[in-house]
């Protein structure tokens, strides 16, 4: 079950290797129209080398639904795709994500590479085996476990990103921090955004991503342990698809930090975490991802949405919660009226 | 790994005794208009007692697509199904496939049970994990390996089949009768179409789903020895595809039954598979399935199908073959012409 993660800047030699080891009879290469103009030139000798397809979808959360699968297995298909030829996911959460739900089922299953090219790809989405699309209103409502045969993670893309997306992922590092120890916690709390170097920083990616690693391999199918990793997810969905209601989407990764503090809020209320690091957390979130603007008139909208999340178990919401930080508790029902209380405490800290 | 595969013809209390282990939250029986209309309504205390969901979607292998996959989860969705609710798939071969599918990538995987009600899926389709829909006019192309977490067989709702519905089923026994031995597949060759004892069936159907059971338990995703099963698919599929581009439609079995054929020829030139069994299998076929119309003019279409199949390795037709009834060798690589020579004999025997 264990992974090959590989971290490295020098992206281009080791994807070539991997793809000398996989021996597939045809390389497929996945971007969207961000990555095949900003980074798929990076790798020309190799696609050539192997004399690769590139299969190309439009970018952004929007289009991560099952019409863009068929899109992408009717190039496989085209392009004569067998089980022993591998799919290369070169692209951000949107792209990994669904080129492995099209590798996973084409055939009932073909290997697949994922190259995260964003942060947010990096630290979370590409490792881990989660594969899906959107679908009726929720996300990543259809999918499959399928661990990616390799994933090649490195920082030399993220100076094509824009701060907004940096910041997206680095709310995924956060959670990983909370949920490993303050030691890891504290040395993200003083990142500087605005200096960043390449190899410092895949040090502190590499030691985010070994925190998921460790915990997916010991429940691959999130039968237990791994809902630690939903910790900001379920109130950070929620926020998601009301601004997806809204035709004003947010990056998933500040849904997430303002899930975080939503969440710290109900480990503050019924496990005892701490109120100063609850004020800390909701300090650095609001001052580098600003706020969700809710009202309490939005709670009942809020609370339908957390009951249809995938990890909801019938009546009651069901959370990850920290005792401390690096002290999780996964399977926490929470009844509705704690739910919208958090919301209320939530809407102080921000300042709403 | 081992599924949990209940021969029983007191289907009710079977299925009675599952659904109460399982426990799931809830439960959606999924049918077609056939099963809904005939079979559904033995069914009718159960579905009170657990106060299941009923999905129905329309019948036959034109509807076996994504699109109808949509549906069914959109179905879930709406009727509020979480990772802890259960699907009854109650059908033949395409309900069972696409229903597994829906069910196992909806929230990325919740439990279903198959109820077979034709020989076919009871023979099949309903054990061994496969589940999936055609894509891009070939069969089977999306899907994804997933247990039911139980399958239930009986013979009890074959009565209300069309004879063409059991020899369809009857072909699948048919191979695995071969794959056996020649006890087996003797037993099969002397069996009488023309009256059926219920019992005296499930025995014989008991003895041909085992001997595909303990193939998948010692290669469930089909790295190798699963392979054995696609004896008689590799031409068969080809000439479904072609009827299905022919707009006449053929029923699964009989495409079987009529690549069981070819394959033998092509076991008897590659591998010595003596002749006298290859007689006695056409001859069986012809006098209960008939023929599939080919002249040369179809060879290379038949081809292309065939290349394109999913067990295809770049180059070549790979079959599984046998050296003689009871013995196979999967990954037998066949040049074009000598499937074309299969073709011919095949016509041959086949009186065409």
């Amino acid at each position: 079950m264990r992974q090959n993660v590989i971290f490295d800047n020098d992206v281009l030699r080791a994807l070539t290797e991997v793809l000398s080891e996989l021996k597939g009879n045809k390389v497929f290469f996945l971007t969207d129209d961000n990555t095949q103009k900003l980074v798929l030139p990076y790798f020309n000798t190799l696609l050539e080398e192997c004399q690769a397809s590139v299969i190309t979808i439009a970018p952004g959360d929007v289009n991560k639904n099952l019409s863009t699968v068929e899109q992408v297995c009717l190039a496989l298909q085209k392009g004569g795709a067998t089980r022993n030829s591998v799919v290369v996911n070169l692209g951000g959460g949107v792209v990994t994500d669904l080129g492995g739900f099209a590798a996973a089922t084409f055939k009932r299953g073909i290997r697949f590479v994922n190259v995260p090219t964003t942060l947010l790809s990096a630290v979370d989405a590409a490792v881990g085996g989660k594969t899906g699309v959107n679908f009726g209103g929720l996300k990543n409502e259809i999918g499959v476990f399928c661990e990616a045969v390799a994933v090649l993670i490195s920082t030399r893309f993220f100076s094509t990103l824009p701060l907004e997306e940096i910041k997206s992922g680095f709310a995924e590092m956060l959670k990983h921090g909370l949920l490993k120890g303050t030691e890891t916690y504290q040395k993200l709390l003083s990142f500087d955004f605005t200096s960043v170097d390449n190899d410092a920083f895949l040090n502190l990616l590499t030691e985010s991503v070994n925190v998921k690693r460790v915990i997916v391999e010991q429940d691959p199918t999130e039968k237990g342990l791994r809902r630690a990793l939903n910790l900001g997810h379920t109130a950070g969905h929620a926020f998601e698809s009301m601004a997806m209601e809204r035709n004003k989407p947010v990056p998933h990764g500040y849904a997430v930090a303002w899930g975080l503090v939503v969440e710290l809020v109900l480990s503050n209320l019924l496990k005892g975490f701490p109120s100063e690091n609850l004020y800390g957390l909701a300090q650095f979130v609001y001052s580098h991802f600003g706020a969700f603007y809710i009202t309490c008139d939005d709670y009942d909208s809020l609370l339908n949405l957390i009951h249809h999340d995938k990890k909801s178990v019938s009546g009651e919401c069901n959370f990850s919660l920290l005792k401390n930080i690096g002290e999780v508790e996964v399977d926490c029902r929470v009844d509705d009226d704690t739910v919208k209380a958090a919301f209320d405490v939530y809407r102080d800290l921000m300042h709403i």
